[in-house]
């Protein structure tokens, strides 16, 4: 009997390859890694966020054995409370990943029905005819693992998010001798992290920025406020240790912040000793040089803790003369301008800010490229793909890959949908699946037709054009009713649109405007008065043609 | 006779104080530095450009003596095709700024009434009581200047953007002598480029890219394409330079490129000797090894020549295996997106990509930390003020001013619009002018209402419920109809809206709508059907009821 084949699905990333989702199938069986949410780009208009089209996994949903999650950040465990309810399957994690899944289902009611299985690093659990082993990676948040899944067809490893930090602040690093001990038993194919792959040398440890918080919190002659992300909870347990050793309380602010905070530290993930995290009033007892506040709002979203403090606008926070503010963050391609503007309203109410650019303030969670190459070295794939980057970074980890010694022709650089086939003769992309995206608006999903007249909307506003005609005889019964909006100022609409509506009146003239007919009325109507307003205004808004019997 | 007062009031910037236009009074003169055009924020939607609000200036127009111009980027002189029609008074300027102004005007229309006056640095002009003096500064395009404005009230120094570049490819260094003999004369104000008030250390020299530019145009087995702005004059010529050393000839792309190429080099600032430039006729019958490309779009912008080259959608540049591309720029804040979308589809093209994150291919042209001392140092203000930067990079400006001996009482921070007076007792802000922006969409200027309309329909997009009603009855003469765009997808929306209809009717039941009560009543719509829309789908679309006689 020949080997069963390997097949491996990116399925969510939104430009970054495989990053949210990612299914892996041999024989009867098949295992999706993460279910991440995205955050909508600039042009996705009005949109809340972004979830994985699952429609392939729908189709095969007799052959899924479960959903395996590497880590508890959004990008990784976020679109489970809507995909999970239509999927399930059951969730398997480590326990602060579980406990995390745990917060953001119950806050979406879906907790109930919801299948979630314990998996300790260093453990493995049988699904179908394959076996999944947890391995520990270090990352910006503790419990996080990789995966090797042992399957007829070979071993999949899949490192999840990871950089090889000795000193994290859990004391855990990556499992180094787990990836050497599979590399000597052989391993098919790597599924390796690739986001920092165009960057030379090695991410420096976590411990970097504790001293940073140390000294800063020990300088400091006033408050210090450190924003960092909800789930980033190894930052927030560096925040209260540097508060301890400076003599400081820490409140905690931000709902998730709080919310993950007790879940934490209720699984032993964050030590918070004795009254070291205060409630707000005891914030006001307090002399500020004995006050840390750790909050959210690290990329300037408009209602953050954070950016309310910088507006003037927090409940709880009113910054001050002689306030630090720390971002523990870098901004993440798009939120440039959102944290730049809370920056400057920082600086203006007199705080001194602290930011990457300036203070080595924050270390992401992954590796640069001699950590890349270490991880293939140890593994020592068959087959190797990139996967979490945008394709620039696949390139760079493919190049990286080859240097050493992962032949080219093994080597696959996919788009997320397209399908990997590894079978005894080779690999190669057989075919692509929809991988479309979901966007999801207020309760429900949206389409590219409602992105499409959102953009238009936005770049140059709307004209309504209400057309009442006689039902008997066909004819205008009144004079056309114009309204804009976010076309053009109000004070100076009225000439210009008494202008259009002459047009309309010009233009159907004589002519019946049967209902059988409207179709072709209204686009004429549409492409004189669009045209005539080009003309005017160089803009082109939507012009929206009701024509109504009476 | 007192010492006549000095007032300082920086006028536009966009967040990057005084950075496109800045007026200096003195008695009964004002000057006004530079006239930049400003690129519209994320949030301004549809917006094409953003110009200063000169209303202060027209107020005042009979003491205005003439716009000063520091240099040919589009951020200093971009805004006077549309604002010098209306303010008639002459401009200074170098002679390459000189020539970009005409190019500009002369795309506007507006050269002819134009009164465009010459003065080389290091030379003086006389305005009212004040004496304009030019001299040299280094900055990413020749023939830059700085300006020292010799008033009754005092001198002021405005440096412009600038870098003590001391390898700059036009061979033309920053004035060090001209800096030390006014700062021993005695200057009273000092305004000074902070862009890079948060960078320590110096900037490094044009000379680094130059060099880069070799190397990789030697290195390349197939053609080098470089973007970079299309002001960028000596990144041009470097291009230029290192195509002429490794035997490649140069195809200049982009018509605002070939523009400025042709009339920097009919002027004698770019020197492109015997057939180095090629036709797109020629390019086609070169080998691969003796091509270089230098083009616009080092941005992303989506019209770009490099982005359609990204796009497999330019007319003379297919991106083929083998090319090599630079760009030789850094995004604009904002622009990241853009940049990176542009680079991952040169990737999926099979092109080498090369950016200033992965090779020294750009360096910018504004001092750093120590840069910004020398300034201090040679000029030594008795009052300083920082501008071109945002909020926090002038409070770092302010702070690196103290440690080189500038009284912290005679440091200010301006925003916009704020008025500096200077008088021998001290300076102080005595008030603020207008000085919002005006948006620019097509042919005229747009304002608050229409952007909120934008924001808002983009986010949610919209709905018109039209009211036919019977002028005698002041009752419904027929259901309301209602069309949408943007709101939700069409195949989803007819049961929800022939709710929403029904909702109308029951609202308006027993009502008479009298023209009279129309604002109430489709208040009242607008507030029923909002409000079960939100409750449905948690979106809130624009609603706009047009009720009609008949």
């Amino acid at each position: 009997m020949p080997q069963p084949k390997l097949r491996i699905i990116p399925l969510g990333g939104l430009g970054e390859i495989g990053k949210n989702m990612l299914a892996i199938e041999c024989g009867d069986d098949m295992v999706v890694v993460d279910c991440g949410l995205m955050f909508p780009e600039e042009e996705m208009l009005g949109v809340d966020l972004v979830v994985p089209d699952i429609s392939y996994l729908q189709e095969h949903r007799r052959k899924l054995r479960g959903i395996f999650i590497t880590h508890g950040h959004e990008d990784h465990i976020g679109a489970l409370p809507y995909l999970l309810p239509q999927l399930k399957t059951p969730v398997y994690s480590t326990r602060l990943t579980q406990g995390l899944i745990s917060v953001r289902l119950k806050e979406h009611h879906a907790l109930d029905e919801a299948e979630l299985r314990l998996v300790e690093p260093g453990r493995e659990v049988s699904v179908g005819a394959m076996r999944a082993e947890f391995f520990r990676v270090a990352h910006s948040i503790p419990d996080a693992v990789g995966m090797a899944f042992h399957t007829p067809g070979g071993t999949v490893v899949h490192t999840g998010d990871f950089k090889f930090d000795h000193t994290p602040v859990d004391g855990r690093p990556t499992d180094l001798a787990k990836l050497a001990q599979l590399g000597s038993e052989g391993v098919t194919l790597l599924l390796s992290d690739s986001t920092y792959a165009e960057t030379p040398g090695y991410t420096p440890s976590e411990r970097v920025v504790g001293d940073t918080l140390y000294r800063i919190m020990a300088e400091a002659q006033g408050r210090v406020i450190v924003a960092c992300f909800a789930s980033l909870i190894s930052r927030i347990q560096q925040v209260i240790d540097a508060a301890i050793a400076c003599n400081r309380k820490v409140l905690v602010v931000g709902r998730s912040m709080q919310d993950n905070v007790s879940m934490a530290t209720e699984l032993g993930y964050l030590y918070a000793p004795g009254n070291v995290l205060i409630t707000p009033d005891e914030l006001r007892r307090l002399p500020p040089e004995h006050i840390a506040v750790v909050a959210t709002g690290s990329q300037g979203e408009p209602t953050s803790a954070l950016a309310r403090m910088a507006n003037k606008d927090h409940r709880l926070v009113r910054i001050q003369p002689g306030d630090t503010v720390v971002l523990s963050a870098t901004p993440i391609p798009g939120n440039e301008e959102l944290v730049s503007r809370t920056v400057n309203n920082l600086y203006r109410q007199g705080a001194r800010v602290l930011y990457s650019a300036i203070a080595p303030v924050h270390v992401h969670g992954h590796g640069a490229q001699e950590e890349l190459k270490l991880m293939l070295s140890l593994v020592r794939p068959q087959y190797f793909v990139p996967i979490h980057g945008e394709y620039r970074h696949l390139v760079h980890h493919r190049e990286l890959s080859r240097a050493v010694g992962v032949e080219e022709r093994n080597a696959f650089i996919l788009v997320d949908g397209e399908v990997l086939e590894i079978a005894e003769g080779g690999g190669r992309i057989v075919t692509k699946v929809p991988a479309d995206y979901v966007y999801v608006d207020g309760l429900g999903d949206i389409g590219h037709e409602v992105l499409r007249d959102r953009k238009h909307l936005s770049q140059d506003g709307m004209l309504t054009v209400v057309l009442v005609v006689d039902r008997e005889t066909a004819q205008l019964v009144s004079r056309p009713e114009i309204v804009q909006r976010g076309f053009i100022e109000p004070g100076e609409s009225e000439a210009l649109l008494e202008q259009a509506k002459d047009l309309v009146e010009q233009t159907l003239r004589g002519k019946a405007i049967a209902q059988a007919e409207w179709s072709v009325l209204t686009a004429t109507v549409k492409e004189a008065v669009g045209k005539f307003l080009y003309d005017q205004t160089k803009r082109r808004p939507l012009i929206l043609p009701v024509p109504i019997e009476v």
